[in-house]
């Protein structure tokens, strides 16, 4: 199970992987009201076993849906107020600003609710908001300084 | 720039890429101490002349840090209360219950907050959750149930 394989590149200091991020949830107040906005919007739905959860893969990472008050009580912390601003905003890069604007319309008529018409941006790209359903910001965004891999992932400049 | 290549699938529907998780941007109250806790837990800032900002590849997915006020009014939102729970948790997947708890140790000696500590978990894994400086918490967690590819992404089962 990979328990033994550490390198010990100096003294004591045991090598750990960078930090990932494999996964994001969110906290969902009606768990099928949000499968039907993110599904309309082309994930696929997987690990089909799990009914109280719903785990669709965003392009390499998992995007998972989990009814909020037991994901408070899973991370230890006070659930707070639904639909409050939490200081997280998600965002999708698409390759034109045509494709954003396809994205942002698709997304209202799916039952999200426009937070901020696209537009040109200050960093040379065009970018508007939308929020899902429970009110979780996705930043809809076609970035020319950030550019794709074959799998459509951002490959940062240095 | 790819703005007319799309498919015609049936009828007048236009294809559209499924909704991917490109970014997720962090509101952080300090993006010094932000940057240094996410640096000490491995990764590597990328885009260094965004100096209002913080960008890093944290495994196909971009996380990146951003003043929070800033990012609520980018947003077109209330910045709200920081360090309430904002309904989101990120996750990172890791190899072995030895690594979740080293991780865990790590964030925490980085300046992190121990939410809740590493434990059994129902669905046959293990995990514990970890606020970074900002309050947005982390689940460091191992399942078995969710193998990873070669580049460490997590491969979700039907």
């Amino acid at each position: 199970m990979g328990e033994a394989s550490a390198v010990e590149p100096r003294g004591t200091t045991r090598a750990m992987a960078p930090l990932q991020l494999s996964l994001v949830t969110l906290g969902v107040a009606d768990l099928r009201r949000a499968v039907t906005f993110y599904e309309a919007l082309g994930l696929v739905r997987r690990v089909k076993e799990a009914t109280g959860a719903a785990f669709f893969d965003a392009g390499g990472v998992v995007l998972s849906l989990y009814p909020r008050v037991e994901l408070a009580a899973d991370a230890g912390v006070v659930a707070g107020r639904p639909g409050a601003f939490g200081g997280i905003a998600l965002a999708c890069n698409r390759a034109s600003r045509s494709e954003v604007d396809t994205t942002l319309i698709r997304a209202v008529a799916a039952g999200g609710r426009a937070l901020r018409p696209a537009q040109p941006t200050f960093w040379g790209g065009y970018s508007g908001y939308v929020a899902d359903p429970d009110g979780h910001p996705w930043e809809i965004a076609h970035n020319p300084g950030f550019p794709f891999d074959a799998a459509g992932r951002i490959v940062l400049p240095d």
